[in-house]
């Protein structure tokens, strides 16, 4: 057209628009390795439940870790707010929805955070075996991380909507990573971020992980509220890349996890396929017999007195939480028995281990349209 | 394929086809600003409220500019068709829809407009100490504008669905806008455009601001009646293209304002990520308590007396202005609590000011796919 | 990816796909010229009625030559088949749609042409003083068309689904539009062609219009039964480049006439600014107090006896043909006032003509995204 | 942007993203020459029925071979697993679709295939006169294949979701398809595949044709459930470069089969113009009075123990086969008279012969915005 160009947009991907092409060689699902590590601590299972109060308490963090996975208990929610935080949940879930979001906004600024119940959730984890992780906003970083280490947390998660390693603040100085990082002799892990550019910065404060994820899960408004947001499939291939980079440039490799919008294993097999090495889930754990959340689910933003940034969904009870992983499933939309669905996406790509499921090919295949679908919707299914 | 391209056809965007990206660097919302300024009036928040009868009566405008905004008045509406303009719109709003386009046809085409209203309208809006600004047509300006300025007036709009510097008619010699900046002291913006060309010739006249959008609001079906119209994510950067390089050129830095299709705080948010200097918004604040559309809003070209390109839509009523506004939001889906989002969305991109947020990144993300939406679809919301 | 490309796949545009940008001029409406003419023949409006059974009768033939227009009589219809007419659309626009289709493959099967009606409708419109035009297959040209201009006819138009000028057949020697052309003496217009190539090939027997289209009307499903099929804007795209070729080689100027799809004032703006010469309408007059069908249309193709591509559809009836065309609109969703809808489309874009017209920029922008529209979806219209 | 991509994500197209442009020429549809032939084996048409349990029973096998085309007995499913299969597909189709899955996966581990069963069933077949063609799993093929060429079946077709060339397993040695092509004397089709390089290496191993499609088909959900699976149309095109790649280097021809997600006379021609030499049908084939799924269809997949990547879907029964094949048909939408649609859609493209159509144009031209179909969305039909 001749026009100067304003801004180049690019293209940016989502779970429902790609789909992964298999690959020249299969294997056998059993065989395939999905261990993921972060510092010295090992998983079976590269699958981490988000710190929200509808997902994780602290038995639920418990049942994670005895599973073989991670459950990240938050340091802001009704669990160090409330002697009996069950109590809290029963009331956030049975009222009424158009009467939710005040109640969510009054039950989590009427009661602050007590730092004796901090100290308490962490040694009920500890207590069972299991590694413990917490999390935390960058505002509450200072004070509630050392008091969880010190009492046995072997992994700090610090999370706020969107987190970069230069905060201009006027009120308060801003958390400054790598004394964080110095200062506690746990693992951090930091986020969340979807660009290249700042996942970089992070990753030379070093924090051991990245949190990847700016609007993309059900319980979440972000994108709605502010505009600002970055479909999962671009954002961790971006994060991706920084990892890269900076591997290449230091010799350390730092985690990318995907955190948000995964409800089925074909998500969680595109998260790898994307270029991560663990990936976060709410929504899906909510929905297990054991969730605290009761068959609902909200984000951490929802609570925010004047611009709440989610609202509490309805997720419905599914399963317990180990048939949700492992199956069998007796459901066909792949939100059961998400593992075996990993495994079995990877022996069709060819991948031994996530690290080879990164090079899997993706293409552009928007689902809305896929054959066969259409079909279905025209015929409903007896 | 071989075969010569009739034309080009560019990919042009809109909100829902947009995300911004967050930036390496973050902020504390309170420490954003968000002012801006036309001539020598500054306004302490970027948004307008729409020239339209709905949205702005004298009392309104008033309202606007003690919040620290900007209400236009339209001088083609009821307000200066009518001694007791309420009536009017009581019956305009309380007929049924498929009755309603005939009567709104009949209730601009009735009454003419009476210029002693003008001058009542002005001086109304003057007394209470706020800057007063009035819309009219391209056809109306050389008789209103001379009258409106004279009564107090601070800013013209001229307002047509497209507007360009050279308009060819017979019957009447056209307005030509570089003699009207002339013969009036007050600052003249004029509208509606959406290309770099038009633009330019516009800048070139000597008005300091520019609206756009042709087609894109709620209330408008111009589009639909003569396939006319650019997506607002598009016209916006195609303008603000024009603004750079006419101020490059001169030194005069015209502003971009975006006018229509803004319903969310992440639509505010990418209106300025796509260049505009302020926005205007019809629906929004014709969802306000104090709005004189009583849960109604329609477009100026409504009462087309041949050819009506817009309806009546019921919007709503939500809440207070301010709060609409300011907050404090009790839902979730973006559309109160305007400028706490436009100020959590600069933080998360690290703009300071809005000709920061100008330099956001944008992608390509189709928000009907965005992950998470669609299963809330699914299973509703409980 | 390295892979060898089976074939491009290149982008095809439809009506819904596309929006057109204003110009840097405006002109009044009423100063647009929207004449057109083939051979001797000149129109008031660039607007052809569909050789349709539901559309064109004898009688609307009529009413459209003296509105300005022309109607297109299908000689291989109800019209030249039956003495009444009438009676057989009752019966076809009475049954219940799931008997419909046996109905019509029956009704069109059932009762030869008859060549003594097909005398007898040209000279009823002839008588009128109207410019008459009439349709009919390849297949039936040889017979119907010397008989047809021996009545009187102006115009022969030999439209199928999809017509080339190299069609091979065992069983009967192709019609050879070279041939057709110098034997009757009247202009003929050939379709229907959606390719660059095609239409060069027509264009060099010798006729004097082309028909754009295949697989887009509302009555048609050619593209669910064959696949085949391009959408309208890129269709009329590639037919107007080889016009152009055409023109530039011999200096004779071929008109592109766009066919089918066409439902709004929106497209009928598109249809020109996409390169068209006229524009060939079914539905919308179907839709006239005066029609036919009584409120339904269907396609050529419908009763084809072992492989229907086209349903009954129901249209309703809306108003009286004028007012479809010129006006008053009392509708705001661009389906009435047409006429004037083009010229205020012409003049947003600075088209004094048709030809001015085909320069106006397009760009690709899917309507179903478009701001405010998901709005009035949402909150529906009161 | 500058970022480093971490992988370039390619367009995938499916049957509803593309159309096919229409011809320079045009031929009569009874001179299309639809013939195939695979091996010493001619067929009539080029439509092969799936080797599925509620679409191919012996009967049914037969009834494919006399009408001209091939219909391929599942041999891991119910006709080997039980002496009366009939009595176990009443019951999974009776059954109401909550408990379906379970039933499913219960009615296909209790009982064992039984090698008499191969045999009779094979015998059954061959015994009519046609040609027969049995599949199975990679795992069961050294066990089946001799067991059903010995009772002289004509055609082997192994098939899984996703095979290569290359499995990796260390429970058992893997299918080497070279072994088993040198191995048993009749023609050897394998399958499921989608990209380029997996087919190149398998028709190395000398099999003599491919099944191309990955998540597609109505009745499977591969693509929720692992994320994998490429589009049709893109699969196809490039298993078919392949193809052509592999026909250059040694001159021997192995034909493309595409696979799954076929529906109408549409998709149909769509395969052929993406490269195909033959279409596998499920679905509409379900559909058949004859079919022994009763009105129901369900995947290979559907049974599986732990991870079902299909359902029971409702099909509805339509007409006998032979109505469904080849009219006449009383819809319009394209599900009925397939193969007069293929010729009809062959004799627009000016295809002689299906190497012919092959070389068709495809435009990118998604069919959920195709105009008019809007229109009877909003509309409905009457």
């Amino acid at each position: 057209m001749g026009i100067p160009q304003f801004k180049e947009v690019r293209r940016a991907y989502g779970f429902d628009d790609v789909a992964i092409a298999p690959g020249s060689v299969t294997i056998n699902p059993d065989q395939t390795d999905i261990a993921w590590s972060i510092g010295d601590h090992q998983f079976k299972i590269p699958v981490i439940a988000s710190a929200m109060d509808a997902v994780v308490s602290p038995d639920t963090a418990i049942l994670f870790g005895k599973i073989g996975g991670l459950g990240v208990l938050n340091l802001d929610g009704v669990w160090t707010r409330y002697e009996d935080a069950r109590e809290v949940l029963a009331e956030l879930t049975s009222a009424p929805l158009d009467k939710a979001t005040p109640l969510f906004q009054n039950a989590y600024a009427h009661e602050p955070v007590k730092e004796h119940l901090i100290g308490d959730c962490v040694r009920k984890i500890k207590k069972s075996g299991v590694i413990c992780a917490v999390a935390m906003t960058p505002q509450s970083t200072k004070r509630y991380a050392p008091i969880a280490v010190e009492a046995g947390a072997d992994i700090i998660f610090v999370q706020s909507t969107v987190t970069t390693a230069r905060h201009i603040s006027k009120s308060y100085r801003g958390l400054v990573f790598s004394e964080l990082v110095e200062s506690i002799k746990v693992p951090v892990i930091v986020g969340n971020v979807v660009t290249y550019g700042a996942t970089l910065e992070l990753m030379e404060t070093g924090v051991q992980g990245i949190l990847v994820g700016v609007g993309p899960g059900a319980a979440c408004t972000t994108r709605e509220v502010t505009g600002v947001g970055i479909p999962q499939v671009t954002g961790t291939m971006d994060c991706a890349s920084a990892r890269e980079e900076y591997f290449r440039k230091t010799g350390r490799y730092v985690s990318i996890i995907t955190d948000g919008g995964i409800r089925t294993g074909g998500d969680l097999c595109k998260v790898f396929a994307s270029g991560a090495d663990a990936a976060m889930l709410g929504t899906p754990f909510a929905q297990a017999t054991e969730a605290p959340g009761r068959g609902f689910n909200w984000g951490m933003a929802t609570p925010h007195p004047a611009l709440p940034r989610g609202t509490r969904i309805k997720v419905g009870t599914k399963a317990p939480l180990e048939q949700i992983l492992f199956g069998p499933s007796n459901v066909t939309d792949g939100t059961m028995n998400l593992i075996s669905a990993l495994r079995m996406g990877m022996s069709m790509v060819g991948a031994l281990t996530l690290r080879d499921m990164q090079q899997a090919e993706l293409v552009y295949a928007p689902d809305i349209k896929s054959e066969g679908k259409v079909f279905q919707m025209q015929q409903g299914r007896n």
